[in-house]
């Protein structure tokens, strides 16, 4: 008795498109246990071949692994159009996109599953959707670029600079040619508006999300964070306000103690807080072909599943309307390194602006003298624009030669 | 319009049961959202009140939330056999006859659910047996236990002795008045029994895992873990070999730079390698009613959304028939104290058992001198035959006064 076919059309057959091929042929006796349907790849597009008229009319799910914004998104809503289920990686995608695919798929009744788009092999969205359906999260903060990862973690353990291991991260094939989806914050962006989507049943997009890249961090903040008790990491942070939804990503010192610090190279970690499952994380490789193919492996695994039982998975028709709330009105601490003139009333002075402010510092430490004193504050929390207004008039006093460095705090209650 | 009802019959209300009861009346609304159907609990059973009959029939689906195999056993296989789907947190029952159970689910088409019976709310099984069907796991590894990993934390830092940290842990409610099952390792035993089932789909029981406790574990060894570069924890650990399944729960020495060394106090993590996720971590709170409830509610909205489609989640039909690897033919590597005579010879006469049974040595130390003289060994990967062969003739040695101490070391390669 042979079991029934189950046809994938194929988008795009790059390093995760290639590795998922790999991986389905090795496991389809196992999929066609579960499932009862023997999957099979009936078609391939890629630039130069492939019809994708062809290869709709012959699946019965897509699989879209092109990534980017176009043509995958107008290739998923033909493929939704035309009553298919899609499984997808893309989280530039769905960063920008999302709400219009989501809708799409509930107009038709049909899967959209991309537990690949964050956290490569990582499972996390599913966790989310379904295991902790029961929970109320309150944030999810996380690692979810390796490669600022790694380059961060090589500047921390071996003292070299930003530009430097750039270069070698790029020469290993860490980083890409052109680093700035990575290095700004882009692709940590867009994961962080997926997570916040999922954590909270609200549609952020990418540009919901306060960006900040790790281009203007030194070796010197590192250290001084180290001296500090803290590692520098670039953080993907999504937290509920009230009603409101709060996203943002950049780089951060968080205490050397706390799980997140321990995370190097280019894995990732994301943990997840709620008032009844207190702390999650859930860590791993972040990225690479094989990893990401396996979490596309399960999710095709599941769409077949649901066809067979005539369902579909957790929809997303549950979304709340919630708003964003504005950078401005976010609470944090924040770390500051001025280069000071070196005479008494200095540090009044400088206390002094702050206080005007509304911050409040924790605690200051001086470091140098004469045209090297330099004055590193920790503040206590603070709204952001508050620190921004302090900011600005430590810029405007006399005794500030130059704000040098200004890192967020994160991970300390 | 008022949403169908989905009526719980819960069996059980101590602890979980009722932060089980009051997380549902709290999430109802969100449980409707997503399923189209209103949660209540139409019946609690406990030993002084309900009918076990009456609750069956009037209900939908059984939470059972009693523990220990009876009765929760047979109040199980009634109702399955009465055509109600089960959600349990009973890791005991599962480990002790969970192919019955899978069985009976099976005959009737009807979905068993038990998230919460490993790792209290972080999800885990979940994340298995349905995001990971990609992947061919080749290990499980974790701390699964969270009384003996506070007192294998506190032991550690702060070098008190193991009866005075577990009376302090009995005192605080960490630890039972009869703390067998936790320091003994049965807890763990029968949570490794079921990580070793779903992630190599294999029928594994209890019974079948080789298991030691922590009560041996000395302030000692910890001491000499410690200046070895190791942190001592109680592991669960389940291994695919060739096409054995191997599991086993005992305490380790684990090198301080891996992630599991970083689980401090009651906290739970699990560690999973594949060729194509490489490695992944869960980690959270493993105990707790609240945590614990949340996968509860995770599953039941799973199971009744399977309901309203007239399907059943991933079933238990697609094990394999694996063997069981017995212990003797394991492959590790072991640290060996022994308070030997103090004269020339010593080590020779010692290297020469070694060498005899087969065991290589890694790195050997020695400490004190006279009656004092102590000698440790930590030995590269051997057959556990061998080693134990080793043992006994040490035993036999006149140079040997004592061995004091035998611990595994795990996590290296």
């Amino acid at each position: 008795m042979s079991a029934e076919p189950f046809r994938i059309g194929l988008l795009g057959h790059g390093t995760v498109g290639a590795a998922f091929a790999t991986l389905l042929a090795e496991r389809a006796g196992q999929v066609e246990a579960i499932t009862g349907l023997r999957p099979s790849i009936s078609g391939v597009l890629t630039r130069s071949r492939g019809d994708f008229d062809e290869i709709l009319a012959g699946c019965d799910l897509v699989c879209e692994l092109i990534g980017g914004t176009e043509p995958a998104g107008a290739l998923v809503l033909a493929a939704l159009d035309r009553g298919k289920p899609v499984v997808t990686a893309n989280k530039e995608l769905l960063a920008a996109r999302g709400r219009e695919l989501f809708d799409a798929a509930d107009d038709k009744g049909l899967d959209l599953y991309f537990e690949a788009a964050v956290g490569g092999g990582i499972p996390l969205i599913r966790p989310l959707k379904e295991s902790l359906t029961g929970e109320r999260l309150s944030r999810v903060l996380g690692i979810v670029n390796g490669t600022t990862n790694y380059i961060l973690t090589k500047m921390s353990e071996e003292g070299r600079a930003f530009d430097d291991v750039l270069a070698e991260a790029q020469r290993l094939g860490y980083a890409e040619a052109d680093p700035t989806a990575d290095v700004d914050g882009h692709d940590a962006a867009a994961k962080c508006a997926i997570l916040a989507s999922i954590a909270f049943n609200a549609r952020v997009v990418s540009s919901d999300v306060f960006r900040e890249g790790i281009a203007r961090v030194t070796t010197e903040d590192i250290e001084f964070a180290r001296r500090l008790g803290y590692v520098v990491k670039l953080l993907a942070i999504a937290e509920l306000d009230d009603d409101r939804v709060a996203a943002r990503v950049h780089a951060a010192m968080v205490p050397a103690s706390h799980p997140l610090a321990a995370v190097r190279d280019a894995y990732n970690a994301v943990f997840v807080e709620g008032p009844n499952v207190g702390e999650l994380m859930f860590y791993g490789r972040g990225a690479g072909g094989e990893a990401t193919a396996t979490a596309v492996v399960g999710d095709l695994v599941t769409v077949a599943r649901n066809l067979q039982a005539g369902t579909r998975g957790v929809g997303c028709t549950c979304f709340l309307e919630r708003t964003i709330r504005p950078m401005a009105e976010h609470r944090g601490q924040y770390y500051i390194l001025l280069r000071v003139e070196d005479r008494s009333g200095v540090l009044a002075e400088i206390a002094g602006v702050f206080a005007e402010s509304d911050v409040s510092i924790k605690s200051v430490w001086q470091e140098g003298a004469g045209d090297d004193a330099q004055l590193v504050f920790v503040t206590h929390r603070a709204r952001e624009d508050a620190f921004q207004r302090a900011v600005d008039g430590l810029r405007e006093l006399r005794a500030v030669e130059e704000v040098r460095s200004i890192l967020r705090v994160e991970g300390e209650e």
